[in-house]
C-alpha cells in the first residue's frame, strides 16, 4: 500500500520541520514539504514521526512471572524463575503477543526475543512465538536461548580448581543440530522473521557451544546475541573459568563481530571496551533490569566515548517488569548523568532516540535498510500524537517523549510500510481477548518459596562476601 | 456521602484478602468480608484498594518548561529556567490543574507544591494554585518557594572569604510578612488546603529567613519544607557559608523537626543522617530529577537503616519531566539495589507503597489521620483496575503496580471520602479543555540559548573541577 503522511513534524539537525513523507512499496520514497500525495493521505498534523525503535533484548515468556519475582540478584532470581515457570505452547504464544503489543505501543517496531525454549518442544516453542509476531506484524528476531551447562555452573565456585558440574540434559552437538533445523524452518527475513544464534552467556555455555554458534552464524549470515557480564558474580566466574575476562575469551573464540549484540555489559574493563569497539559489536543496554536485579550501572558513557554502538532493551518482564521501551530509553539515558560529573558527556533526548532506532538496527546488521527517516529506507515508522496531556504543553517533542512519561501517545505504526497500529489500536490483535486469556491463565499470588533459591543462597552469600 | 467498596483486594501482612470497605462521613468505618452495605455500593471485584500516595515535592508551574530544558546539572539548569519561565496567573492555575490530574492518575491523593511565586503577585499566585487544587479536589500543601538571596549566591565561590552578593529584590522581613498574610488567607485544613513554610534551601536563604520560618511554623503549627543538599555544589557551598554541613547548621537554627520534610538529601554525611533521625525529619526522595540533573543517588537504604522517614516526590516537571508518581516510586525503589550488594536491604514493592502512603503522610504530620487502610482514618483511597493489560497476567498486584509500567489503571480516587476520579476520569476537570489550553499557550520549540547559563558556566566548570 502506498501512502503519504502529510504535514508531520520530523526532527531536523537541531530542530524540527513539518513535511510530507511518501511511502511506496514499503520504502520511504520522498520527504519534503507539500509533496503531491501518492496513495492514501494520512493526517500528520500535530504529530511527530520517528523511525521505529528496537526492543533489542527481551525474553517474552517472562511476562508470566512479572510482578511476582522476589527482589533478588540475578543468580538467585534465576533460581526462583526456574522453580516457577510452568510454560506451555499456548502461553509462549500469548506472552509473545503481549510483548509485541507493549513494544509497539511504546514506539518499537522490532523485537529481539531471547526466547526461553520448552525442553523437548523447542521447535514448537519457536513456532508459537513466530506465529504471534507474524500475527501482530512486528519485525522479530527469534534468538532461542541455549546453554549446555546446568544452572549451578553459573555461580562462581570460589575454588581455583576447574569445577565439574552434572552434565546438561542435552549434548552440545544436538543443540546445534536443533538450531540448524530451526534456522532452515524459521529464518525468513522477507517476512520480517529473522533467526539469531543466542547462547545465553559465558556462565552456562561451553566453548564448543559458542564455536558452534559462530559456525552457524557464519554459514547462514545470521546475527549472534548473548548476555554478557551482567553481574559481578559473572565477572568472578569468567576469571575462574578462563583466567581472563569474558570479553577476552569470547574474542579469542571469534564470537565478537559487527553482527554480535551483547545484553547488559555492566562489568567490562576499559580494555574489554576497546575490544568491543574494535569488533564493532553492540551493547544492548537494559537499565531497568540492571537496577531491579541490582546488577549495577553499565558504563554507557564510556561505551559512547569509545565508539561502541548501543541499543536499548526492556529485558524480560520478570526482571523489569514491563515492556515499555520509552521507559527503558528514559531511564537508560538519565541514569548515566550520575556516573560522570561532566554534563557535556550526558545523553540528550535526540541522541537517545538515535540509539534506540539506528543503534538498534546497527546491532542487527540492518542499519543500511532501517533505523532512520531517509529516502530509500524501509518504512518502519511510528507516528506519535503530540496532543495527549502527557506531551503538553508544546515544547520540544522529542524531549517530552524521552524525558516525560508518555501514555497512549502512539497513534500509528507501520512495519515495512504495512500499518499495524491505527488510532492507538493494534490492528490484528484482539487486545481484549488477549487480556482475558492472560487473566484466565493466572491467579493473584501471594507468597511462595523457591526451593532452588534456598539451596543456592548460602553459597551465593559466601562467594559474594555478604554477611550472614 | 457514604459508600461501601465490595469484594476488593487489599494487602494483608504478606498476602492479600478480599474484603468490603465501608466509608461513612469521609472516614473508613469498617473493613471486613461481607459487610452489610452502607450507602452506595461500589464494585471492587478485580480491583486493588490502596491508601492514596503523596507527591511530596513538586513545583507545579515547571510544567510549562517540561521536555525542553537542556541536559544540565542543577545550578546551570536553574539558570536556564530563570531565563525562560514567563509565568502569568492563568498559567499557574493551568499547570497546578495539570499537576493535580497527573498526580491523581498515578495514585496520588496529596500534592506538596513548592510553588514558584510571580514577583509582586505572590498572593495571586497562591490563590491561582489553590483554586486549581480545590477544583480538582486533591489534598494540597501550598509551600510557597521563598528565598532572600540572588541566584548567583547558590554556586560556591571557591573563595574562603565571606561573599557579598547583590541584595535580593525584597527584604527578608517583608517576605515573612507576606507569608503570614498568606497563612491567614489560605491555610484551611478542613478544606484540604494546607500552608507550609518553604524556604528554598541553604543555597539561597539567610539564617534570618530560616529562623523567621521556624517562628511562623511554630506559631501556626505548620509544616516546613525545603530542598536539602541536592548537589555536590551545595555541599561545597555549605562548607563555605557555614564551615560545617548544611544539616548541622539547620539543626542549630532549630529548623529540623518532625514536621520538616526535606527534598533530595543526596549529599548527607553519616552523622547528618543521624541528625535527621534524631529530629524525626522526613527525606523526600525525587529519584528521577536526581538522575536527570545528575545530582547523584540519594543514600535511601542508609536512611531506612537509620530509621529516617522517607517519602516520594516527582519534583517539578522541568527536571523529571512528568508527574507520574508510580514512575517515581518504581525508580526510587529499584535504583538503590545497585548501591548495596546485600539484597536483604533492598526495598520491596510493599515497602515502597508504605513509603509513598504512610511515609508521605508522616512527613506532613498527618500520619494519625491518613496514609493507611485502617478503621478511623480519613478515606483518601485509590482503586486500581487489575484487568488492564499492563497489570496482567495476574501475579502479585502490588508487584505489578510498583515494578511494572501501569497505564490508565486508576479506576477511582476518593479524597476525604469524596470521589474525584470515577472510571479513570477526573470528575471535576474537563481534561480536553485543559489540553486545549496548554496547547494554545505553547509552541513547539526547537533551540534557544540561555544568557544566564552562558554567564555562569565557566565559573561552575572551574569550581566543579571540570575540564575546559
Amino acid at each position: 500500500m502506498n501512502f503519504t503522511i502529510q504535514n508531520v513534524l520530523i526532527p531536523d539537525e537541531n530542530a524540527y520541520k513539518s513535511v510530507d513523507v511518501q511511502i511506496s512499496d514499503g520504502i520511504i520514497a520522498a520527504i519534503a514539504p507539500e509533496l503531491d500525495p501518492v496513495g492514501t493521505a494520512v493526517n500528520g498534523k500535530n504529530k511527530l514521526l520517528l523511525p521505529g525503535f528496537v526492543n533489542a533484548h527481551t525474553h517474552s515468556s517472562e511476562m508470566w512471572q512479572r510482578g511476582i519475582m522476589s527482589i533478588l540478584p540475578l543468580e538467585l532470581w534465576l533460581a526462583e524463575l526456574y522453580d516457577f515457570a510452568p510454560l506451555d505452547i499456548e502461553r509462549v504464544y500469548l506472552s509473545a503477543l503481549g510483548t509485541a503489543v507493549e513494544t509497539l505501543m511504546s514506539g518499537g517496531t522490532t523485537v529481539v526475543d531471547h526466547l526461553v525454549l520448552i525442553p523437548d518442544r523447542e521447535l514448537e516453542t519457536i513456532a508459537a512465538a513466530v506465529r504471534a509476531y507474524r500475527e501482530v506484524g512486528i519485525r522479530a528476531f527469534i534468538a532461542p536461548l541455549i546453554q549446555d551447562q546446568p544452572l549451578a555452573a553459573g555461580i562462581p565456585s570460589g575454588e581455583t580448581d576447574e569445577q565439574v558440574h552434572e552434565s546438561y540434559f542435552r549434548p552440545t552437538e544436538v543443540t546445534l543440530e536443533l538450531m540448524q533445523a530451526a534456522i532452515e524452518e524459521f529464518h525468513k527475513p522477507e517476512d520480517g522473521i529473522y533467526f539469531a544464534l543466542a547462547p545465553t552467556g559465558i556462565q552456562l555455555c561451553s566453548d564448543a557451544l559458542f564455536e558452534g554458534c559462530v559456525g552457524l552464524s557464519n554459514n547462514y549470515d545470521l546475527c549472534r546475541h548473548s548476555h554478557l557480564l551482567e553481574t559481578k558474580a559473572q565477572q568472578k566466574l569468567a576469571q575462574e573459568k578462563y583466567g581472563c575476562t569474558a570479553v577476552e575469551h569470547l574474542n579469542r573464540l571469534g564470537y565478537l563481530n559487527s553482527r554480535t549484540s551483547l545484553a547488559h555489559c555492566v562489568w567490562l574493563t576499559d580494555s574489554d571496551i576497546d575490544i568491543l569497539a574494535e569488533n564493532q559489536s553492540t551493547v544492548v543496554h537494559n537499565p531497568l533490569s540492571n537496577l531491579r536485579l541490582g546488577s549495577g550501572i553499565a558504563p554507557i558513557l564510556k561505551y559512547r566515548q569509545a565508539g561502541v554502538n548501543i541499543s536499548f532493551g526492556c529485558d524480560g518482564a520478570s526482571s523489569n517488569d514491563s515492556q515499555d521501551l520509552l521507559e527503558a530509553i528514559k531511564i537508560g539515558s538519565i541514569l548515566h548523568n550520575v556516573t560522570d560529573a561532566d554534563y557535556q558527556h550526558w545523553i540528550t533526548p535526540k541522541q537517545a532516540v538515535e540509539m534506540a532506532s539506528l543503534g538498534g538496527t546497527k546491532g542487527l546488521n540492518l542499519a543500511e535498510e532501517l533505523g532512520s527517516l531517509a529516502v530509500g529506507k524501509k518504512a518502519d515508522l511510528v507516528l506519535y500524537n503530540l496532543t495527549d496531556l502527557s506531551l503538553l504543553p508544546r515544547t520540544d517533542p522529542i524531549g517530552l517523549l524521552v524525558l516525560g512519561r508518555p501514555t497512549n501517545v502512539v497513534d500509528s505504526v507501520w512495519v515495512n510500510g504495512k500499518q499495524i497500529v491505527d488510532n492507538n489500536k493494534v490492528k490484528n490483535v484482539n487486545v481484549d481477548r488477549l487480556r482475558q486469556e492472560l487473566f484466565n491463565r493466572s491467579q493473584w499470588e501471594t507468597k511462595r518459596k523457591s526451593k532452588t533459591v534456598a539451596e543456592l543462597e548460602q553459597h551465593y552469600r559466601s562467594i559474594m562476601n555478604l554477611k550472614d
